[in-house]
């Protein structure tokens, strides 16, 4: 269902040649209205893409028409010139739609330091414009990918203003929430770049869109950590059309953007290319939220460990060295961890027999409790693996 | 020449059984004097190996009488026990050479979170007691190898209070410095551990020796980030007896000290198991010492970086992810990259063509120029390979 879930918006993903492939590689989302409240959250990386500049500047007012999106390019590192390629490509769309330009966001996703081929990418811009459609969510979520196994879409759906959000398919008679994605952090060969865009019907204001979007991004896009790399590109994109007439309560709401973050963020953690493994480091017993994402990140980034989880080995001396590095509030002869259940290390030393640990599946919990407050923060990985170097070595940026 | 190239100091290596190859696995090095200050650095790790605990406690005084190192098991993770099994071994060592165990330094490496097997330990400080002698400083340095494929030495000598340091081998008729490491970091399988044992025959007092190590160690041993892992037993121990009656001139010594340390570290980097290049990671133009390395290890951590100099590919928007990670002063717009000589990115975009450089050799130079100031640092690291995926995946902790 993915971007045309939610009533209001229409969407399209075709070819247009700037992959060499002939693959889908560029899509719109459009909001037909009659809101145009829309909130997003980029990349924190100091070097950023074209397209993130532009849309940054555009989202300033918090409304959007439309959203154009290329995979086979990032336009990053592109100097001058890709900064007037960024606008060129919103000023094509808006034209397509006979909006303003400023109403426009652009994502873009691919090599970095190359220019896209304008020519085609206008070109494309055009046809896109002329597929869309109701049904056209799941081309969109088509075109945006690159090295992404299956396309990834999400939706979850509210009755009213009254009543929670409920999982499932397709629009409710209240309100929906729907979504795509592609990527996984930096984690996929040659590509630069999470995209996420989610849209709603629900008639919500752009600060509680934002406030919604924040709340949720914190807790599950910046919580997977795949491969420690930042790219240039992230962009995570909510707009609303209020095409339900449902004014929800925000909290419900801010649930129903969590609930489609996580299910996406799950699903690219799931797609990350050469991993063999996903790996859940749960960290409870922190002192603050801070610090048990700090710690939850430093074990998530600890290759030794990648490796060794990899390797079926419930190494807990990899993961107390990765704590070590860390200034959390914790006591070296008081840290406890379970993989998979198991309580292989107790007083910061060994607890339960390795061999009790069953690591045969994909699905990997490395458990970590601080004892020394009630504070917990989950980060999302992947195991580090030989396919890992080979697809990351083979391919050119 | 290693750990006995200066005069004054005694060492030997045997196998006492605590690896179940049979190899080398217990080292003894010993000041005879007439004097014994001594320096250390540790680990920064907040999760310390009971040897570490033990030798930092026993260097407070500025003086050892003797180095008894183990590997084939680090005594990490071990609980009380590993507190009074290191205990034990400074003891043992004590007794063997008629000193106290507060003049014994204790360093492990190998597994962690196993005990040792106390019984050959001790054992084998007997053997290696007997077997001490002014020869034995290459019997040291294989023995306290895990999965080392070469043992590393260095030496450096001065001739005088008022001429510099030499390099060469042997002692001279003045003072020479000469050192003894293992691992890299915590790169290698199965080890935790980089340990590094260095000894002079110059009259330097603890102080100056221990000036001399920390200035060494943040420029060299510091700067090695092979896998941006830290490890619980880092050790580099520096012992001064004063045999060659010549007390050097303070910058003199330091310099040759950092010779010494930096020889050894390019040893490290080019033993790192399972790489295929070692990646020279130079910033210059930056706002400050500690930017130059805030960037560089920022860049040495990106596996995706690694991977693709693995793949020969010279992928400069890799490296400006990983700059734009930090907090460093610099204008993403005005950032250059060079790698093995070829200015790849310009201004923050595509500078010379790609296919100029040649990253066929071993030896690769990433230089990046922040264009922000004048301080510089070097970092160097290993490429990322499948083959360290195989060796980190197939081995127990």
């Amino acid at each position: 269902m993915s971007v045309t879930a939610a009533r209001g918006f229409t969407a399209s993903g075709v070819s247009a040649g700037i992959k060499d492939s002939g693959a889908p590689d560029l899509a719109l989302v459009v909001n037909r209205g009659p809101s145009y409240a829309a909130a997003a959250v980029f990349t924190s990386n100091r070097v950023q893409a074209a397209p993130v500049r532009w849309s940054r500047r555009v989202i300033g007012d918090g409304a959007l028409a439309a959203v154009v999106l290329n995979s086979g390019g990032a336009n990053a590192c592109t100097g001058p010139a890709g900064e007037d390629d960024a606008r060129a490509m919103a000023e094509r769309t808006a034209r397509a739609l006979r909006v303003e330009a400023e109403q426009v966001a652009v994502c873009s996703t691919g090599l970095i330091g190359v220019p896209l081929p304008m020519d085609r990418v206008t070109a494309g811009i055009d046809a896109a414009a002329a597929e869309l459609s109701e049904d056209g969510g799941e081309a969109a979520a088509i075109a945006i990918k690159t090295t992404d196994s299956v396309h990834k879409t999400a939706v979850a759906s509210g009755s009213g203003p009254d009543s929670g959000p409920r999982s499932g398919s397709g629009p409710g008679p209240g309100w929906t929430v729907g979504g795509m994605a592609k990527g996984a952090g930096m984690l996929a060969p040659g590509l630069a770049t999470m995209l996420v865009v989610l849209t709603t019907d629900a008639d919500v204001s752009a600060p509680t869109l934002d406030s919604a979007l924040r709340q949720a991004v914190r807790t599950t896009f910046d919580r997977v950590d795949s491969d420690g790399c930042m790219s240039t590109n992230d962009t995570v994109l909510l707009l609303a059309s209020g095409a339900s007439g449902v004014r929800p309560d925000p909290a419900e709401f801010a649930e129903a953007v969590h609930g489609v973050c996580l299910d996406l963020a799950l699903r690219l953690v799931a797609d990350a290319e050469g991993a063999s493994k996903e790996i859940e480091v749960r960290v409870v017993g922190a002192a603050s939220e801070q610090d048990a994402v700090t710690v939850g990140r430093s074990i998530a980034r600890n290759n030794l460990l990648k490796c060794a989880l990899h390797g079926e080995d419930p190494n807990w001396g990899r993961v107390l060295s990765a704590i070590g590095t860390t200034s959390a509030v914790f006591d070296p002869d008081r840290l406890d961890v379970s993989i998979n259940g198991v309580r292989v290390c107790r007083d910061g030393a060994a607890g339960e027999p390795r061999d009790k640990v069953d690591l045969s599946g994909r699905a990997v919990t490395v458990t970590v409790d601080l004892r020394s407050g009630d504070a917990s923060a989950t980060i999302w990985t992947n195991d580090l693996t030989a396919a890992y170097v080979h697809e990351n070595s083979a391919y050119s940026s």
